[in-house]
Parts: structure tokens; sequence; C-alpha cells
């Protein structure tokens, strides 16, 4: 690897933080962690990862750094800070990139997860040729990302790209963000197994395999599904049927070539791909029918996180 | 102007299409119109234009024409073609850029009319400087047109920004295009027409101003809520609820600086800016709030097809 340009991927999790030293074609040539909590302060904890980096990089002493890239909770790529992110320890401003530009001496670019994610499809994965996708991230909540002219829409403020918080059923179930209604009550790993619950209440005792859990999980729903539960498989459809929905009006927004899927819900596959392609199409504008593909996640789910961050330094917007 | 640059925007609407020579204020220079009916087909159409056009700038010798615009019903920025457009008197595909290309020996560059009205707003008009904004046209249906990182999103096929057809009530009224609920069945100009007729019905006789029109339009509801018509002025604010509720779900995709209305329901000004402001504040995801501004179009209503259409030539993407 002498001389050759590398960058550097950071995502900042809730509980955890990885980083990996990343080639142009998107292999990790090296990895390392911190643990994200247990730092009193955010500089404490951006120190122990700059430490870790720079032992990691003693190692390929000839290796050419163009920069790091961080993937985080509500990560604003134009202030370069994360702000109030619920997911973390420390509350308020973190000024991320100034502190780990001081720590390292590298140009450092923020942006949140699913933007993330987006930037390591389009460079590395499945969207690569692409300029005009939505990448999607089926997990606790929903995220997204949004690519249009081959660049990430950040919005005026880097605060574009909500779909988890598009109104999917007026007047709905009650959200973490204070509104009711929001797809990502209904459409994420959280929100399947909400459905459940509302669901199993009114099912007769010993009709479903789910009413044998303690604790429900999208995992449990879609192996119930894969064993041939019905209730489980309605599940599926009826998320797959919002999703579906919401999509629809998305696409006649910004009309994408694909829509491609990343996230716990996402492993349920056919279960929830199925449905949504379904009720999209059924709700498309004629314009858009069987034009927008749907697609999974095609980079390793462990290193999609690392992938997506590091993919900020090799594609960075005009602003 | 000897020797000035100018673009030839060309505005195709359903009855006349106008055309002007303008130059990178934004001054139109010289005009002409051809009427759009009253042709066999596309072809004899576009000769007319181009002979009208080319006596015009006999005129002007020494101007540098850099290209023509034209802004046209279901007009394809991509294809630089004319699909199936329901206000035209040909159905089917019209290849313009082509045709007019080989009539005229210069580049032409074709979208639709909305995106032109939103290029015409950042190149000339109260969007000047702005790179993310959304152009909202309130007209007989809503059309839009989506900027984002200072570029209109075209999308992969090109038919980008139909905010008309995003389904503002799920099972709604029924649109035009065979759906039910498109926001353009409630927040156009023919919209709040129905809205008026739905609301009437239910009206006791003599309570309202509106019940002695033989046939009702926005400008009679617009009249009648200036003079003080409580059913007119309520007209208003359902139209602004269901506009304002579905902006913002539009503003958790793409951030947008600012919303910039533009035809016949954005002249009902305070009518209907403020209870679509009121309403989209109240649905705002809370990142979002008091940061969007709704503006009306600063552009004169006689010019803003020419315009735009002509900004064409100045902006154009990096496809």
């Amino acid at each position: 690897m002498k001389h050759d340009s590398f960058a550097i991927g950071i995502d900042i999790g809730g509980t955890n933080t990885v980083f990996g030293l990343v080639n142009k074609h998107g292999d990790i040539m090296a990895r390392g962690h911190v643990p994200t909590l247990g730092f009193n302060t955010p500089h404490e904890f951006l120190q122990a990862i700059s430490q870790n980096i720079q032992t990691k990089l003693s190692n390929y002493p000839e290796a050419v750094i163009q920069g790091i890239g961080v993937g985080a909770p509500n990560g604003n790529f134009y202030t370069g800070e994360i702000l109030n992110a619920a997911n973390l320890p420390w509350k308020g401003v973190i000024p991320l990139a100034t502190v780990l530009n001081d720590m390292l001496g590298m140009k450092v670019r923020v942006t949140n997860d699913a933007n993330a994610a987006a930037l390591g499809e389009m460079i590395y994965g499945i969207a690569k040729g692409m300029k005009d996708f939505i990448m999607v991230t089926l997990g606790t909540g929903v995220g997204s990302g949004f690519v249009s002219n081959g660049q990430l829409i950040y919005g005026h403020d880097g605060f574009a790209g909500e779909l988890g918080h598009v109104i999917a059923v007026r007047g709905g179930r009650d959200c973490g963000c204070g509104r009711k209604g929001c797809l990502e009550t209904y459409a994420s790993a959280t929100g399947i197994v909400r459905t459940a619950k509302e669901k199993l209440e009114r099912y007769p005792k010993g009709s479903s395999s789910l009413q044998l859990y303690n604790k429900l999980t999208a995992e449990s729903i879609f192996q119930a599904a894969e064993q041939g539960d019905k209730l489980a498989q309605d599940l599926f459809e009826f998320t797959g049927k919002i999703l579906g929905q919401t999509l629809a009006d998305v696409v006649a927004i910004t009309s994408p070539e694909a829509i491609i899927f990343f996230g716990g819900l996402a492993h349920a596959g056919k279960w929830i791909l199925h449905p949504t392609q379904q009720y999209m199409e059924v709700n498309l504008l004629s314009i858009y029918k069987n034009k927008v593909k749907l697609l999974p996640s095609a980079l390793p789910d462990a290193d999609v996180a690392i992938l997506g961050a590091s993919a900020l330094v090799w594609q960075t917007n005009n602003h």
C-alpha cells in the first residue's frame, strides 16, 4: 500500500464507535473501535478516537491520508457539528470537525448516518454510477439520504432527508418527535413490533406463534413469517403497505432510479420488499410506474457505516 | 445591444405560445406569439414559431444568441421531447428540441413549465442566490420545480417534481390522473372551487355572497374573502391547511430555504399564504420550524413563462 491514497471513515454510534482505513475501492485495510459510552466529555471521547487512529496509522507510515469522514446521529455537513443527538450521551452542540481537525491535522467532513450510507452505496456499492436514488435505512427508526444530480441533498441547513418523519398516517401513532403518524412509527424494526402488539391484542389465543414470545422483535417476526405464521406475514404486508404508499409520494418529488434499503428490517428480504414494491406501484402516478427499482444494499453489514463515512472524503458537494 | 448575449425563451401553452429575446438581466428586448391551436401538425406549428423568431431576430443583426429554452407541458429536459401533454392538441411524442434545432440552428433546451418557472426565479427573480428552494405553481393544477445544491431536480427520467400529485388526503377527491386525493384536487384554482361547491351544498341559503354566482372561480372567492365573506375566508383556510400539511412533509425531504408561489391562486396573497404558513409550521418537524420562508413570486406575471424558459439557456445541469 505504498503511497496509496486512503480515507479514514468514522462511525459514531450510540454505544460503540468504529473506524477504518479505506482505499478507493472500498477495501478496509485496518480497523479500530472505541466505546462511545464511558467518557465524561465529548472532548475526552474524541481524544481517545484520535489516539487510536494515530496508533493504527503508525503501522502504515507511507499511506497518504486524504481526509476523515464521520457519520454521526444528527451530524451536519455544513457546520461539521453534532446537534442534540438523542442517542448520544452528550447534549447540545459538539464541534466535531473542528476538534478532530485540531487533534489529527486532517480535513474532516461530517454528515448523518443515513447520508453517509447513501454515499457509501454511491461510491462503493449498488448505486455506483447512479445519479438519482434514495437510500432508506429501516432500523430502530427510519433514516434516509436523497441523491439527485449525483449529489446528496443536504438542504439549505444540512438537515434534509428525514423520510422517517414524513407523515404516513395523518393523526396516527405517537412519534418520539412529538408529532403523530410519522413513517418511522410504522416502517421500522420498532414500528413492526408496535403493529404486532396492536394486532395480537385482537387475536384469539393460540392462533399465532408470536403469542409465545415474551419480547417480540423484528427478527422474531421475520422468523415466524418464514415458518408460515399468517399473522407475522400480515404484519409485513401492513408495514410494506404503509412504506410503499409513502414512497410513492416521495418518488413524485425526486423521481429516483432506485430506492435502496439497509438496516434491521431490510434483512427480512422479500417479506418487506415484496409488499412495499406492490403498494408503491399501485400508488404511483402513471409516469413513474415500473421504473423505480427497490434494492437491498449490497454492502456488508458490519462495514457499511465505516465505508459510508469514508465516502464523504471522496465525494463532497460543491458547497 | 451590439454584440450582447441573449437567450430566446419560448413558452408553449394550451392556447397560445409566446417567445421573447432575453438578456442576462432578465430584460425582454423583443416579443412574439403564435396561437398553439390552429395547426394540423406539431411540425407546422414549430415552423410558424421558427419563422416568427427569425423575423424578430432580423431586427437585431448583431445580437449573439446563446440558445433557446422552451417551457412546455410535459417537456422533458433529458430527451428534449414533449410526451403526451394533456393540454396540447397533439398526442404522443413531439421531438421538440431536434426539430427546432434543425429549423433555427441553435442549441435547444426543454423542460416543463414549473421547472422553467423555478429557473426563472433563480436566475432573475426572488430566488437569486438561493441554492435550495421549491417553486410551486398554484394554477389550474399544481406544478412544482425543486432546486437543491443550486440545480433543478429532474430525476433519473426528467419527470421529477410532481408535487401536485403527492397524496394530500388518502382516499380523497378523484384526480384527473386516475388516483385519489392528489394535492392539486385541493390546493389549485380548480381545487378551491371544488371545495366551495362541496361546502355550499351544506350552507343555509342566503348566508354567503358566493351563493349568488352562477360560475364560481378562485378569483370570485378571493373577492368575496376580501369583502368579508366568512365562507370564502374559510375556503382559503381549508385550502391552506391541506397545502401547509403537505408542504411540511416535503420540507422533510429537501429542507428548502424558501417555497415560492406563483399562479392564479397565489394572487390571493395573504388569504392563501397565511393559513399555508400556519399549518405548515404546526406540522413541521421541530428542526425545520421557523426556517422556511413562504414567498410570492417577484416576477411579472406576463413575463414569467418567457423568462423561465430563457433561464434554461443560462443554467443547465451537469448532465
